[in-house]
């Protein structure tokens, strides 16, 4: 009895499959990480610095031990191949789905929120994805590949169609992206503005939500591969995590690109925490 | 004449006992730390980087030049026997109040906090206290200890009492003690609202005034144990903090949880300098 | 084909000397730090990392491929000789207005700003200063000398007078620093108040704009060798240099005192790459 | 099947209780370090890093998938109480030795041996002692502490008695102690000279084995809380530990002072795990 | 003239390549590391570092500036696409090859290796391989993958067939790796004991030498993925390596495995570097 | 009583002037530092770190506490002008020389050792030198500098002349130093040989000792600003050192090149103060 638990789940997540509504995983995968990889090691630290952090949220009233989650370790990804990777985010994505229950997963590089997209789809074929992140990831190639961080919003797209992916916080990309997204996507630049309409229009809409969270400025969150300066701060993104989160009826969802590497101080490792156990309070 | 003072002081803090009516001093003491320690190097750093810092406060315009303070070095304290600890704090504060001087002690972890109080209590009974955290500290036992970095407030309370606690900036902590905090401590949530009415309050009692540096937003501060999102500015503090020191008889103060293993840059090192330069200033 | 661009230069500043009306180029020079050196590793840490952002800059909805620059790789400076290596920016700078081009100079520590004044005088004898820093930087010796980055600001006085100095964002020096300020410079103490009004006196005048990055608050800029709590925000800088930018002539400009073996993340040198993309395009 | 599995353990330690005669377990105490804590992290570190091994050794050409040891996890120890931590690892060891299983401790701090040896003591009151370290830990007072890293095998001759403890590889203590162990304990400085005899003198007892893992030379391990250079090579301890586990009865053991922090490349951990593989194959 | 060189190359080695006989080259690929990614950036630091280093070698009396080298700079190579990288890195190696003269490959991850060997085979249909390494790097799958750092040997050996592949230093793999080796490859474990009988046997063929450089212990080089304590030193390894370069006709070569991130002291580069500028000179 | 003295000198070197006849004192000078800065810390921290060591040492049975040591602080050095600091150095020099003490200075880097034999030769016109390095330090010039780390011994040898300096481990240097040293110095490449013959050479002569630390393997010793691979062990350097303390008369020494920026765990830190304590209980 004087032994630790040593069950390996993010702190107050150690329900059942069956009994939970909601099935937290890890996709540690980042092979296509063109700067600095990394990102792999992030469910990891995750669960392993939420034994740090309290199960009670103060902005909520609500504590993780009045919900059941279930979390479901990490999936075992190949190194190198992204596709097969991406298949296997599916699969897994495509089974919680059928059991009635909402996927959070936590990256990993942002190129498995494809997989996810995917399995979901199949379920909620009038997807809607919100999209929070610094940069536009629409183009259409990155270095000749087609499966990338950088495109993987576009390839989304391919998925989905027009004017249905609502961009936020975005401040960084190519012109031609820009461009591309004028016709194809709703992008906000730089901050929150217009969020609470873009709910509006998709609350009737099943919702993908993917946080990249590089979109906090790097004052917030310097643990990232590719840190944008300019960015929101942490209580923006808690605000508007959360009216997403009580605006829309999510059906799937993301945090991805910490990189505990670049994270000296535990300091974004603690962020990507709070910010998931006040998303998981608000599924 | 060419060689450099060695004699090992906080920045402008060299003069005799005697002539001072501040008495710096270190409790490097982090035995109970549950996350992660460090905080223990805390005064050595603090001394050791003041150097690159002015004793001038373009703030107050006032420098430390202008004012006497004894640095007393750090007590020797017992790591791993927090009862000895605490005990060997309280004699040398009970010993600098009782020859008129306003003890400022560096922490260390937040327990040490407790035996300040204890040594200020003997000639101030009607003590009140101030208390800037992230954290509540109000739990009554902390894996089965009574004395501990998470129950710190909990017992200044046995020993002085109901409704003389104002805490301010807490943002993390379980729910029972929030609830505990209702009928017991005078608590706010995550900034520095109602500050002025507490003063108000106090202004006429001696105050004892802790400061847990993690009440900064770890953007601003994390280079300590449990950094914490969602905290108040560096601006924030400084002003509330001259409020403190401004409108309230302050007896004895602390500033704690400066972890400089976790600062690899120096700049939360930088941040309990020129905290410390301007709390002293305004003493 | 295959085959990476080997040549070494910030990111879309490729051009040739002759085509190009702004000239990039490094002074790696550290000598005089006082506290903590490292800056003279900036110019490469920041080239380096160039290739991590985008050339497109939304903001400003304009892309340094429009733009010709050339960047001119790093000076050579003989560490430990203050004197030879401000001669050695002298005289590039010289040479770089006389082909009435811009020089764009990374430092480095601040004393660099020095030698790229003198060689810029030598055309503009009507030159103004606008110093964005958090220190003062106007003692008239400091450890006995008078070449330092803690006196640059004081040696240019020399070469220009008063009244020509405009300073913004200070933070830290010595009371009489301060004092001398009120009547031989122009300095506005923490934040950018007054800088239209400056921008409107001096607008018909040849500028040097030098940004020391250390006004940047820690939070945002903590890769630095004296990191000084009390900041501005990135977002206020990259205002404040936008309006300096617009409103100026600028005949040279400098940023300074990145300190690469603090930024343990690539945070800053990101800040860097940013405000330095912002600069070029606005120039 | 595709998730990877989810119970927390040393890489092929995932055996039960009952069918395991090897018993491993984290005693993750720090508390009384003096100089820098951190070997609390130790054992969480180890396993983790542990998926980096390979299960089979080419040493002894045996595999840790043809022995069965169970991995029981960390003890919840309070930091801050040396004697109620010591306390719970004494009972816990009494328990595994009692069920005829050999405890195989991961400090943790090197105090922890203490409690280990209590419970194992219990059964076999004849119990003989290795210590490889580079302390002699010999100390009765360590500040006025009678529990510290550094009296810990002075705690362990109170039980014990004289002649029953061989220390090798010993480079650093007080005068004192090199005096006291002359009479007392059987000391060779700096290597493992004598280790054969010392095992044909209790090869017919049984015998706690301690290794702290600072008795290495800080090049080949430096991740520890005081490095001592002048110790011996990683090639010298595994030869030296094989001829203890090989000659000797061995009814308990601990591997100690790993302290992560201090580990930035993992190096430190990798030689923990290795040795660690070792040991268990040889018991 | 004051202006430092700009291109970038490996100190030395800035002869043109129609000048040159050896060609290196970077392969920055990591992408199927399992454990700690990071050797993308070996390359870049390699060079970066190099200029740290003299141009003569006291050991060999020669220096870089009597013989000719082109540096190629590095191959852009797809992230996540293993498959396409080799393709990229054949490409180029053939090219070289083809015109007569010595690729030299700089890694990135073990994997590369294959891509350069196909490049080589053509040409040299009888190809031998002497491999230095920590690891078998002989599994036929890793993760079902039949492309990976882990696999990268047996994936030559299915070009070139059994008894051509002379493995050294090696101390980690799977039980079934060194089974399959004994009569596959001639594999010598922990050493070099041997390698004067297989250069004897290969000095009339063609040789690929291989070098990862965790052959070495992690004491002399803990910069890398996956240490290995127990392994040779700086000066074995120099050694070895020069008798392999004296002994046998190298038509290619590569060194890999160096990860920069993991390298915080600069001093696995300093080893990586002084290697390559050793091997160059007796090519 | 409780209070740690807060006098700040090296472990056991509070003794006063007066009745010390040896003088330590620090030299923290780094700017001709050509590659990475920060030995100008070494002093300080080899100070801080001395308390994590014995007083004792088991080498030589012999106790820090037995000799008087006076520990002179630091002097103050302008960064940035070489010339100066050299003077000042020697200024202080001959003043310790002059009182019949032994001078021994803690660098900075290398070339504060020309400033501390200017000092001594006045007293001792028939100086010779040992010279333990990694570097040959025979540059006539660097970077078109006389005074640097790079020409110290250069310097050295032009104002003591030809067959008087003794120089051991060096493995780095440009042909040209190599082969001047021919006929000017005594050189011995990589290791200790002929140091016996070298002190016989020399009993009789006053000899001046400088020791940087890179002679060293990066192994032992990687916290420096050049880490050159393929040097002595520290068991090597301890018994050569060793040697020179009890054949030579000794009448000054220096230790140098510590770069604490690099020295992430502290034990390169620790490999300097054990040396250092060696050394003085020899001298």
């Amino acid at each position: 009895m004087i032994i630790k638990e040593k069950r390996y789940a993010f702190i107050g997540c150690d329900n059942s499959y069956k009994e939970s509504n909601i099935v937290l995983f890890g996709a540690p995968f980042d092979s296509t990480s063109s700067f600095r990889p990394g990102s792999r090691f992030a469910p990891s630290s995750i669960r392993t610095d939420s034994i740090g952090m309290e199960l009670y949220s103060p902005y909520l009233d609500k504590s993780l031990s009045e919900i059941n989650v279930f979390d479901g370790g990490d999936l075992v990804l190949p190194f190198g191949d992204a596709k097969k990777s991406l298949d296997r985010i599916e699969k897994y994505t495509t089974q919680v789905v059928k059991d009635n229950k909402i996927p959070v997963m936590l990256g990993g590089e942002h190129l498995v929120t494809l997989g996810a997209v995917k399995g979901v789809l199949k379920k909620y074929p009038d997807l809607h994805v919100i999209h929070f992140d610094a940069h536009t990831d629409l183009r259409d190639e990155f270095f000749d590949e087609k499966l990338s961080h950088a495109t993987v919003i576009r390839r989304v797209h391919d998925l989905i169609g027009d004017n249905k992916i609502f961009q936020f916080g975005i401040r960084s990309g190519e012109k031609e992206e820009f461009e591309w997204a004028k016709t194809h996507s709703c992008l906000t630049k730089f901050n929150f503005d217009g969020l609470e309409s873009a709910i509006e229009k998709v609350k009737a809409k099943p919702v993908y939500f993917t946080i990249d969270l590089d979109v906090l400025d790097p004052s917030y969150f310097w643990g990232t591969g590719t840190p944008e300066p300019g960015g929101v701060t942490f209580l923006q993104l808690l605000e508007a995590m959360g009216k997403v989160a009580k605006g829309c009826k999510i059906v799937g969802c993301d945090i991805n690109e910490l990189s505990p590497p670049y994270d000296t101080s535990g300091a974004s490792t603690a962020v990507a925490c709070k910010l998931l156990r006040e998303l998981l309070l608000q599924l």
